[in-house]
């Protein structure tokens, strides 16, 4: 078989490369997909119940990238939606990320912003040299509001405390001194009106592209004639796991349908110090969805599984950075994305990195 | 490429033989699908507004094959369900097919088993040779049961008038002598209980099948090497359309959602003398889904478009005659379902034909 252009996997990074070589360039792609699905990770359909949900785990698409936001919006209209979370700390919700909101619902207090400056200052701790991410929250926001909020919650998360992980790890400031309490500040914030899985529907739907379902690419790349193949699998398994297996965090992922119109007060909800599971997301809050039950995801982050996060500490970024030296050496092949850059991406990043890939590709032609 | 087995084709047919393949034979298949979806014609998924719906047209599972039921039943759990129907005539809705129901209701009569006998005997018109659609009719219920509920109906159906049919096309009996108002009297009625797609997608969940989508199989077939192929697309097309394309009567589809409970009194209504549509069908009312709103569907007959129903008239079984003829030379290639064989063919039948034809290949293997 002979294609210009392979594509291994039809996630966000993989459906936006070949829509623009299908439309742009006009020429034939084949996207080989492990998965008896598209869309990658954004995922959704329509569980037993005719509830949507996402297979893998809650997307809340939020951008500052225009261009992004105007590249997606040609393959779906949006329900404007801006995501809201709580954390579940000393038996109430109170709204995550910390704000003015948090502080005087969590004391019982009614600080100003000028009491509440006053209030998280004397709490700070001095640290010269911030390194962890348990330094970052230290200097940003005191002891206590650490262990309330985010000791437990890491060590659940990652199976490691943040004192042992990179300052960038948790990068969302501690604390806003304000009473914002959307958990994303950005200017575009939405989910696809009719879910991810019809808009990645709609960015393949092209005659050039052919997509090949439930098939792991090393099976038939060697009978496939191709100029370029774009890689978006994991990078390790591409080099049959020559410097060994990188690691991932994964997460077991527990649905449940509730005979309820409303299971919780926000469409995310954290667990930072009770149950096993970090969080708990309720699809209907997400997608406006009007039913008369509920489905909810509880997430039980775990080391087995579908490898969602890279894992963020130096010994692995030093297995991956050897992976990707060897990438570069591959003359017809580029690697895009969370598995194979081995680094994790938020939806509008991936689109952006395979818009400039893209542009890359094509300034060669 | 290198597979024992290339179905074309992605329909019950071809699922049908890819799971026996890989199951049974334990070999690797590969399907190549046109369409951007698995489950052929009886594909079915969530709209805009998340009422499951089937897009080509309404599918109602019955049989009474037991090794057929049982073996679909390896995939899906099933919603008990008979089809009832009901057509608009004279201004009101009435069962169908006619039964003592109806002739009650239509003359507002409560006639018993033996009056009605007499009733119907008294319209049969009394026909020698029966030979076509008309003349079964006329035969079994009198000009004036053909006129209300036949003769238009027909016309809108093929085009044609049921003089010019032959008397297979309308096969189901026009009177029941008896109180049954179910659309099927099949010992094994249902609907798959998460819908047609779900069975489909748990029917090619092997991962000895890999299947390739929006894809003709003429731009890759010559690159793959395969002892087999199984083709259950047109027969027409296969052979390049050397004897003319085969004629098929098609189905506008027009979907409307109406903000309404309940739509109308039958899962499925039939207009023979009214409006330019056939038969009006409310998938709530097949799939027992709980929804504020409602999703219909209009069918109007055409002759453009997706080709539904083989036409049934002695030119085009003569066509396809000489097609079959050809395909007989075929050593490699064995033709499966409506559009390989050209006939019409209800779900359980394509199953059964295409156990056949699994049982036949491996008898040989």
């Amino acid at each position: 078989m002979k294609y210009p252009f392979v594509i291994v996997g039809a996630g966000l990074a993989g459906l936006t490369i070949a829509e623009r070589i299908a439309n742009v360039l006009n020429q034939k792609v084949l996207i080989i997909e492990k998965r008896p699905h598209i869309a990658g990770n954004v995922y959704d359909f329509y569980n037993d119940d005719g509830i949507l949900i996402q297979k893998y785990g809650p997307h809340t698409f939020h951008t500052n990238n225009k261009k992004v936001y105007d590249y997606l919006s040609q393959f779906t209209k949006w329900r404007d939606y801006q995501h809201r979370v709580m954390s579940y700390v000393n038996g109430h919700y109170v709204p995550f990320p910390i704000s003015i909101e948090t502080i005087n619902q969590l004391y019982n207090k009614n600080l100003t912003s000028e009491e509440m400056f006053e209030f998280i200052e004397n709490r700070k701790v001095s640290i010269d040299d911030v390194r962890t991410s348990e330094d970052v929250v230290l200097s940003n926001a005191g002891i206590e509001l650490y262990e309330i909020f985010f000791k437990n919650f890491t060590i659940k998360q990652w199976g490691v405390s943040p004192a042992e992980l990179d300052k960038t790890v948790i990068s969302r400031i501690p604390f806003r001194n304000n009473r914002d309490t959307r958990y994303f500040t950005d200017i575009y914030q939405g989910q696809p009106l009719y879910g991810y899985t019809r808009m990645a529907e709609a960015m393949c739907d092209h005659p050039n592209i052919n997509i090949m379902l439930k098939t792991d690419y090393k099976d038939i790349i060697n009978h496939i004639e191709y100029d370029n193949l774009i890689y978006t699998g994991p990078i390790d398994y591409f080099f049959d796991f020559c410097y060994g297996e990188l690691r991932y965090r994964s997460v077991r992922m527990q649905f449940e349908t509730h005979d309820l119109e409303s299971y919780q007060p926000a469409p995310s909800t954290r667990y930072p110090n009770d149950y096993d599971y970090t969080r708990i997301t309720e699809f209907k809050k997400l997608t406006g969805q009007v039913h008369s039950k509920t489905t909810i995801l509880k997430e039980f982050p775990c080391d087995e599984g579908e490898p969602y996060y890279p894992f963020p500490t130096e010994e692995w970024k030093v297995v991956a950075g050897k992976y990707r030296k060897k990438a570069e050496n591959e003359e017809k092949s580029f690697f895009l994305g969370r598995l194979a850059e081995y680094r994790y991406y938020d939806m509008d990043d991936v689109v952006e990195a395979a818009l400039n890939l893209f542009s890359f590709l094509y300034s060669i032609k």
